[in-house]
C-alpha cells in the first residue's frame, strides 16, 4: 500500500448515519423505561444503528484479531520478559490457553492470530503469517521501520478486517502480543498528544521504580532521535511504533470501511485507535471502548478520541482481553433494544406515557 | 421469623474460607500472565474459591430474583409514575419484556418475580405470591410497616435464596420493582450511614429540581417522625424502608448462609445489601457489586460495605438490570481461571518464570 493508496482507501470510509442514530434514539424513548435509564447501553444501541442502519443489531458472532510482533527496543532493557514470550503466547492463543483466548473459548468468540513481525522460527499453521520483518529496529538507535513497512502493516490490518467480515463476524475486537509494546505505544502516544513521556508511561506488567525511570528515558531518547512528525501518524508509527500498532491501526480503518463495529482493548489498542482516528476522524463512529486499562496512558488516549470505557476492572493484560467482556456489554445493549416492550406493549397507561414524554417527572 | 430466629439464622452464616482464597491466590500466580494483570477478574475468581472451596467455580446457571412491592410514601408526590407501574412491570418481567428480563432472556438467565407487597389485584400465576400487605404505610405519617412485617419480608428473601439453590442456580442476583423505592432506599441509607438526606438522594428516573427538593424534604421528615435506630437495621427497614428492601436484605443473608455468590444491582439493591452487611458482616464475602449506579447514594453505600463496582454504564433502571452484564464479568473470571495454561503449560522458560515469581520485573 502506498501513501496514495492509503489516502484513497480512507476516502472510502463513510461516517455513521446520523439519521439512523436519530431514529434509534427516538425508538429508545418508546421503550418502557425511564428515558436514558440504561445509560451507555442505550448509547451503544444507538451507535450500532448508526453503523448498520438497522433498528436492532445482532452482534453475533464476535471475534478478536490479535497482531503479534517483536520490538527491537527491548535490547534497552525496558522489559525483563524475554522476547520468546511473544511467540510462546501467540502459539498458546491458537490453543486458547491464554487469558484472552480462554475467555473467548468460553463465550464462543472467534480468535485470529496474525504474525506481523515475530522474531522467531516456529511451526504453527494456525498463526496467519504476514510477517513484515523479524522484529522492528531499536527505536533508541534509529526508526522502528521504514515508511513502506508501516504502510504494509496497515494494509495487513485492513486485510484482516476484510477477512473477519468474510468469516461472518458481526462485532470485531483488536488485540496484540509483543514484548516491549507498552514502550512503543507510550512513545507514539506522547508524540501524537504532545504529552511528556512521563505522563503516558506506566509500569506495564509490574516494573520497579528504577526500571520505570529507564523506560521513560528510553522513550524520550527515541523521540528526540527520530523526530517523528506528530501531524503524520504513519511517520510516527514507522519511527517509534511497532508492526502490531500499525496493523491494528489498519484494522480499525478496515472495520470502519466495511461498516463493522470494532472494540478497543487497553493501552496499545487505544494508541493504535488514536492513530486511525487521526488518519480518519470518521472511524471513531465504529469504535467501542472496553475497559479503563491500569496503564496510565490509556485515559489520555481515550480522552483524545472522546471515548468513555464501560468496564473498570484494573486489567492490564493485553491480547485483546478487554474485548471479551465488552462484547457481552454490547450484546446486552442489543438484547434489551430488541427484546423490550414499548409503553403500549407494557400496558402502561397513556397519562403516564405523556409524563414520560415530557421527560422531567419520572422517578421510580 | 422472630428476632430470635433471625439471630439464630445469622449465626449459621459462615465466613468465606480464607484458606481456599489463599490457595486460589497462589494458583493465580502460576497462570501464564503478569501477576495481577487481570485485575478485578482475578479477585472475583479468588472470592468464588473462598465461597465454594473450589479451585475453579462454574457460575452457570445464573438467575435474578426480583422483589416487587408498593410504597405508601408515593402519596407525597415523590414519584410522578403511578403505582400501577409496579404491577405492570412485574407482569412484564414474567414475559421477559422489561429491560432486565429481556437481557436475561438473551443470555439464558433465570428470572423469578416475587410479590412481597404489590398494591394491586392481578392474575399472573408466574408471580410468586408472598404479599405481606398491599403496599407499605406512608413513612411521612408513620412507620412503613411493623417489625413483624419486616421480619416476615426478610424471611421471604431467605426463602427465595433457598429456592434459587434448589433450582440449581450457581450465581444469584437481586433486583426490585416498586414505584417510590429510591425514596425509601435513600431514607434507609441516610439513617444507616448518618449522611444527610441531601447527600444520598438522587433524581431517580429524572426528577425536576423542585421535585428533588421535595423528595429530600419528605425523607428528612420521615426520619424525624419515625426516629429509626441506626444500630438496628430491622428497625430502620420497618420504619422508613419497604417490603422489597427487607426481602432483598433477607435474600443476601440466605445466599450467604447457603454459600452462594450473589450480585448487587443499583441503589436499592446496595442499600438492602448494606442492611444485610450490618446484620452480618460475614455476608459481604458472598456479595459481588455490578455497576456504579447513576443514583448518587450508590457510591456511599458501596464505600460503606467496601465494594468496588465493575461496570460504569450510567445505568439507573433497577429491576436487577446491572446483574445481567455482571454475570458475564464473573463468567469471564471463571473462564480464564479454568482455561488458562500455567507457565509450564505455556512453554515459557524457567528463568522468566523465576523473574515473574519475584514479581517486580515483568512488563509487556
Amino acid at each position: 500500500m502506498t501513501d496514495k493508496e492509503l489516502k484513497s482507501f480512507i476516502d472510502l470510509i463513510e461516517p455513521v448515519s446520523e439519521e439512523a442514530m436519530k431514529k434509534a434514539r427516538e425508538r429508545q424513548i418508546t421503550l418502557a423505561k425511564p428515558p436514558g435509564s440504561l445509560g451507555k447501553l442505550e448509547d451503544i444501541a444507538v451507535k450500532l444503528s448508526g453503523i448498520s442502519g438497522l433498528e436492532i443489531y445482532d452482534p453475533r458472532p464476535c471475534g478478536v484479531t490479535v497482531f503479534c510482533a517483536d520490538n527491537g527496543v527491548i535490547e534497552e532493557g525496558v522489559s525483563s520478559a524475554p522476547k520468546s514470550v511473544t511467540i510462546a503466547q501467540a502459539v498458546n492463543m491458537t490453543k486458547r490457553l491464554t487469558g484472552m483466548s480462554s475467555m473467548a473459548k468460553y463465550f464462543g468468540d472467534a480468535v485470529t492470530v496474525v504474525d506481523v513481525g515475530i522474531d522467531a522460527e516456529y511451526d504453527c499453521p494456525k498463526i496467519i503469517d504476514r510477517s513484515i520483518a523479524r522484529g522492528t529496529g531499536n527505536i533508541c538507535k534509529g526508526p522502528a521501520m521504514t515508511r513502506e513497512q508501516a504502510l504494509a502493516a496497515i494494509e495487513t490490518g485492513v486485510e484482516m478486517a476484510v477477512r473477519a467480515k468474510k468469516q461472518g463476524l458481526k462485532l470485531l475486537g483488536c488485540g496484540e502480543m509483543g514484548i516491549g509494546n507498552t514502550t512503543t505505544s507510550s512513545a507514539v502516544l506522547s508524540v501524537l498528544t504532545g504529552l511528556e513521556p512521563e505522563l503516558v508511561t506506566g509500569r506495564g506488567g509490574g516494573l520497579t521504580d528504577e526500571a520505570l525511570e529507564k523506560k521513560k528515558k528510553v522513550i524520550r531518547q527515541a523521540i528526540e532521535l527520530n523526530r517523528p512528525d506528530p501531524r503524520d501518524p504513519v511517520d510516527v508509527l514507522s519511527k517509534v511504533g511497532g508492526f502490531d500498532l500499525a496493523a491494528m491501526c489498519g484494522f480499525y480503518l478496515g472495520a470502519a470501511m466495511q461498516k463493522l463495529p470494532v472494540v478497543i482493548d487497553g493501552l496499545i489498542s487505544i494508541v493504535a485507535a488514536l492513530c486511525a482516528f487521526r488518519l480518519c476522524p470518521a472511524a471513531k463512529g465504529y469504535m467501542f471502548p472496553s475497559h479503563i486499562s491500569f496503564e496510565i496512558g490509556y485515559a489520555a488516549a481515550a480522552k483524545e478520541i472522546g471515548l468513555e470505557p464501560y468496564l473498570d476492572l484494573g486489567m492490564r493484560l493485553g491480547e485483546g482481553s478487554g474485548c471479551i467482556p465488552a462484547f457481552r456489554i454490547i450484546e446486552a445493549a442489543c438484547a434489551f433494544t430488541g427484546g423490550m416492550a414499548d409503553f403500549k406493549g407494557a400496558s402502561i397507561n397513556d397519562d403516564y406515557l405523556e409524563e414520560i414524554r415530557k421527560g422531567d417527572h419520572y422517578t421510580v
